[in-house]
């Protein structure tokens, strides 16, 4: 999926709601936990309940890696699962030297043909470029985060006053087009998506960070929207545990609606 | 494997020599290419010839998951072939929010069993510390890497005139001991090396960069080396494609011999 097709369903559904599928066995409902294959029956059933209020899915390939090669079988299971109007992103914040970034670009974008993948810079422009040659995906790069972590590393003060990630976001958006790279912008930070957008007015941001971490949607609508909306509003947690009884997938799609609801407000 | 029977094992060979398994189909012999489980083969070959002047094996998960489930059944069939006299590293550079990095350790210290995983900085101390969590295990840290684009942010100036790099080291340092945490130094950068002692003075350095990407072997030794040694320098293409015909295993066998007798000197 290009951007224009991302952006007339964000259109046509007044949605920008990614759900994420963290999916932890640990965490999903007693009843399903011991029938075969539970994991992939409940990501089946989260996609078919909140398919209408969203328009992308986002695996978080940590989850699975812990199954092993079964558990990149449910990959592969899931993801076969989600509509062909769904944007797909592989949440794996991969990068390594140009030789292995390439083998993990294959990986995403022909191995599993996701439409994204996320990408740490640390390692700056050849660990990145691999992923931007592929044209018609998408390369998600982590600019600021939702973690408290964030201050580390990425609120380091530079010598010219910017701070780190205000030079990783600025030098990466010079390496390709809104086309095909966006950024992850953490909504704990809302106050700083205002500035971000100053430096990405036209990339589109995947915002991690509300529900379970605390960000707020209406702020980061505010502060974040440009034209073509330019959001993809990330959630996992609410709606996946919504409920941890029979009902989960209804508890789910009831999450789903309500956030559905607030964007169109907001869009 | 912990870090007295890693110098234990330094000191018995006379070799801080790691074998990085990036084993590429495409670049293996072509009488091997067409075998049923050719990649596994060559590992195995590979880890025949090579394991008298080695102590330790990386395997660049990149190049197995570029093919799906299959690749992960061949890393931990890889895995299966090391002997345990040799200290195992997931080169995986993974690293995301708390819950998701409890995964990714949990992939690589008890799904495979690893004894060290690398491990990307950007997101800061909640990204890292479910690995330093494992106390028997270690985590090995994004410090200075060897490719180009190491200049694009690991060599940013801070407003205290450090640069990002040093910033990195100097604080996770204090996250842990040099028991279970290791750094990444690219070889290519051999000056920063002996400057990198001073910060870290006693923990162990994945080395690499060296062979295929430039760096000198003298210089990192001379640089890096401390009482215990403290080095774990990683060889890949130059190992494995050593020669692309039928004595691909004692070619290889020939390189690590000769990197080994060098080691021996420089120990």
């Amino acid at each position: 999926m290009n951007r224009t097709q991302l952006i007339e369903q964000i259109r046509k559904k007044q949605s920008y709601l990614c759900v994420g599928l963290d999916t932890d066995l640990t965490k999903i409902p007693q009843h399903i936990q011991s029938i075969p294959d539970a994991i992939l029956e409940f990501n089946i059933a989260i996609i078919n309940a909140t398919k209408e209020h969203c328009i992308a899915y986002k695996i978080n390939t940590a989850f699975y890696e812990a199954y092993g090669a079964k558990g990149w079988e449910i990959i592969e299971q899931t993801l076969a699962h989600i509509p062909a109007t769904h944007f797909t992103i592989a949440d794996a914040k991969r990068g390594d030297i140009g030789n292995t970034s390439a083998q993990y670009a294959k990986t995403f974008f022909e191995t599993y043909q996701f439409d994204a993948v996320t990408v740490a810079p640390y390692m700056g422009e050849d660990s990145i470029r691999p992923f931007l040659d592929y044209t018609d995906k998408f390369t998600i790069v982590l600019g600021l985060t939702s973690n408290k972590g964030a201050n580390d590393f990425e609120y380091l003060k530079t010598e010219d006053g910017k701070y780190v990630y205000e030079r990783v976001i600025s030098k990466i958006a010079t390496w390709s087009t809104p086309e095909n790279l966006m950024f992850v912008v953490g909504a704990t930070q809302a106050k700083e998506v205002a500035n971000i957008r100053t430096i990405v007015p036209d990339n589109f941001l995947l915002i991690p960070g509300i529900g379970a971490q605390g960000g707020s949607l209406e702020d980061v609508s505010k502060y974040g929207m440009n034209k073509d909306c330019g959001l993809l509003v990330n959630i996992s947690r609410n709606v996946l545990y919504a409920s941890d009884k029979k009902d989960f997938a209804e508890a789910a799609a009831n999450v789903a609606a309500d956030y559905h609801q607030q964007m169109q407000k907001f869009i």
